[in-house]
């Protein structure tokens, strides 16, 4: 078996899967000829009513077929009853073999496992977070799943090597003739920013909604000239699980102190300046990070251009404040970026594509200065997984992560070193998500370890006072005495999980688990 | 030669044009396949600043060369001078034989005929008001102007009629890593409707702008993911020839009669109800309709669903009032346009695809109730002609004539009988820019004369009490008679311009006029 630009052992062909372009290093494959073109279908002039009668009028009107490919997008999180409707529609018309291709899927999807299990889902493409994640671990999908990142998605699909056949989008907000957004109605989830992609390049788009308001709908997030039909539902989800109230920093001390160490280190480095933008996502530890950063913008009276990604109250608070002037919102995670979407015409809502596609005219990852993220594992060479626990289990999906890693100018994993007796910085990870060169940094309780290819950082960290500094294999070997030996993850050489690097090659597989 | 569905005389194939496919009918034509992909074009992460120097700089860097086409949108009206500057540039670097495809000409574009006439410019793809359209229907330039209404223009680049090498878009603001709006700095001029399927599908994207704002621009029009270079200039136009500072109802009491009429057949009509969608553009009689309607809508408790097309202050009013929810603007028309729509969430920004297009998943022109159009001859078959003047000069272009008739469930030319002695209403027009299938009804100081084809709006007339009912025959022996013998135009054989129907079938060709 070819090894790929990382060491990783990956068969050149993979059941379920196909042809495998081995990953070849972050930034060496670049594309030549053309975006793939949608397919032309009309809506003449005297058809002005789009909506059917229900998902199974939809389903049969779109021509869809077993066999065929599927998109949902995932910002309904783990609130989405759309998916599961779909699908349930899906078997009851005796559909089957269907290729699903979610953004994401959530606990609630756990609803999925009986049409898997029953042959109506034979391919999962997308996130797996949780249950059918455990499922597929433990080999109970046919094929392996297959996780690509938030910009690595929507170039899949511009690039031709994810034909959707239909594109079902749960549309908080919509009128006859398709106009869509998210901000508006009992499921408003904010930010459609993950289906812009899918409505484009789907041959069918069937818009799914349980607020049908008179046309034209305004704002238009995704508009009547990507969308056949309509179809209003009593539901699309339960905005309990839809939105969480407000996402929260950690009050957690160890964690607390690791984001006051990785707010030193962006202190240090040169992009602590005005102008700075940054990306945190809503992990506890990020989202403190945010709060400390604000402490030395307002101490140094420094101000930011723009926050980027998930967005939270947080984020909306400094924006509100002045401390940055824009907000790029792929996602909105709670209650008050929802709010703050729909109403102020700074908090921009953005596609995946321009978020973070690697093969577009500029992503918006690409104009980052400072990302902080998690992971499961970091090794010595700063390779990230953030895939699979430390049992093996496929359970979490890449998100933005490979992105703004590639993006960033500063990218820091900001982590503890142990989660129970678990290291989280290993001699070698367990599966590759993100490679070591687009890590800068990874920030533990022991202080801040720079990746030695930036030098420059290197010398920036000699100021720093109030944090320690300690070299990667210092801290490697701190984990691994504090840790004892680990118990290796057992495995078939069954590949249940193939995950992409943002430029469509494989970066790395997951194998199914041992029965224990 | 072969006659197309009307009866005009189209030869297979036009020197400079290509093969013709002839016009079939308003509707019949439908496409298959799929729309054109883009080329793929990557900003990696380390190019974060898309600025050069000047428009040398990017004329070089976009790979232009002799022989390629170019576009351009008009948004900027009377006072561009961005297409100015663009092809002085080309012409200093030596580059010849260009195709330009702007959304139009107008008056200030008159400084092209120099370039034309070195060769620098080698055909015209695009409305020519004005001075270039008096130089091609003298002979001017070498191949036939090709004019397309504003929904066949983006449904050709989609479909691969028209492939772009560079698009030169005038961005009113912009940041250096090309996020443009039409609303902020010196040049606003509102909507950038017209611009969004060029930058979507050219090649390469070159915005232009007076105003270089931070990153990230908000709010975004055309984003970051289109545009390969950005170039500040020190003006994009003069803003007195952007926008009207307002646009002006008619105070003729001849021109006031006939809105008079016309807004009688519309209240006779079925369309006069709860949600009434209209446009009525920015001519006087139109806009003096616009006033008549909100009265009748006013005295009968009447509220609109929106506006569309070419946006003026009236309609802003009416969105004030609350006469209309929405304003859908693919241009503003003027200061209180361009205002409205910077601030206000109701009023719209549409691109010209989903304004007009008619391959696509549904344009707004098929939701659209009522159009108010203007004609300079229409037939006895109520073919109308707005492309050439009774001298058979080609001096104006299509606009959304063809769209709004072919969508709108009521299609009203609302013109005065005579223009001097020059009649509107004749047997044959000169040049067919709308086929008659798609009027409903023309009205004139005369009174309301519907089409026989709409038997129901012939009955809906019967009801009116204070406007006269006339049958075209009636009304064209009435021209016929008050005018006079008029002069044929006289042309020699060779086709100076070539009138697209808006799916790109021939509907007419304009003739090269003799020297007199």
């Amino acid at each position: 078996m070819p090894l790929n630009a990382l060491g990783r052992d990956i068969p050149a062909f993979i059941e379920g899967y196909g042809k495998v372009k081995p990953y070849r290093g972050a930034f060496v494959l670049q594309p030549s000829g053309n975006v793939v073109g949608p397919r032309l279908r009309v809506t003449n002039a005297d058809r002005t009513d789009k909506v059917l009668p229900g998902l199974k009028a939809a389903i049969a009107a779109s021509g869809l077929k077993s066999g065929m490919t599927i998109s949902f997008h995932h910002h309904l999180r783990d609130g989405d009853s759309v998916v599961n409707q779909v699908i349930d529609a899906c078997a009851e018309m005796g559909i089957r073999d269907l290729t699903i291709f979610p953004t994401a899927l959530f606990g609630v999807h756990r609803h999925l496992i009986d049409h898997i299990t029953s042959g109506v889902i034979a391919h999962i493409w997308g996130s797996v977070n949780g249950p059918i994640g455990q499922l597929i671990s433990a080999g109970g999908l046919g094929a392996p799943a297959v996780l690509r990142s938030h910009g690595g998605r929507p170039r899949a699909i511009m690039c031709g090597d994810v034909h959707i056949d239909v594109a079902f989008m749960a549309a908080p907000s919509c009128d006859r003739y398709g106009n869509m957004n998210g901000v508006q109605g009992p499921s408003a989830c904010g930010s459609l920013g993950y289906a812009f992609t899918d409505c484009q390049y789907a041959d069918c788009v069937v818009a799914v909604t349980d607020n049908l308001v008179p046309y034209p709908n305004a704002p238009i997030s995704i508009n009547q000239t990507c969308a056949d039909f309509v179809v209003a539902v009593p539901s699309i989800g339960d905005p309990a699980g839809i939105v969480s109230g407000t996402t929260k920093v950690t009050r957690d001390p160890l964690r607390l102190l690791i984001a006051r160490y990785a707010s030193r280190l962006i202190e240090a480095s040169p992009y602590f300046q005005s102008g700075i933008s940054f990306q945190t996502g809503a992990g506890g530890i990020a989202l403190a990070v945010t709060a400390f950063m604000k402490e030395a913008m307002l101490r140094k009276g420094i101000k930011g251009s723009f926050g980027l990604g998930g967005i939270t109250s947080y984020f909306v608070d400094l924006l509100r404040e002045g401390l940055v002037d824009k907000l790029l919102d792929v996602q909105s995670f709670d209650l008050g970026a929802v709010k703050s979407i729909a109403e102020d015409p700074r908090h921009v809502e953005i596609s995946a594509d321009m978020y973070a596609n690697p093969w577009n005219r500029g992503a918006a990852v690409n104009m980052l200065d400072v990302v902080i993220l998690g992971a499961t594992e970091v090794d010595r060479d700063f390779n990230v997984n953030v895939n699979t626990e430390a049992d093996g289990a496929l359970l979490h999906g890449i998100g933005g992560h490979q992105d703004t890693a590639a993006g960033a100018k500063l990218t820091i994993i900001a982590q503890p070193l142990l989660r129970g007796r678990i290291p989280c910085v290993t001699d070698t990870v367990y599966s590759v998500t993100t490679p070591g060169e687009c890590v800068d940094a990874v920030v533990t309780e022991y202080g801040i370890t720079v990746n030695p290819r930036r030098a420059d950082l290197v010398e920036a960290c000699r100021g720093i006072r109030d944090a320690p500094v300690i070299s990667m294999d210092e801290l490697a070997d701190k984990a691994r005495r504090m840790s004892g030996p680990m118990d290796p993850v057992e495995t078939t050489d069954r590949i249940v999980g193939v995950i992409e690097w943002r430029d469509g090659t494989v970066i790395d597989v997951v194998r199914q688990l041992k029965k224990k």
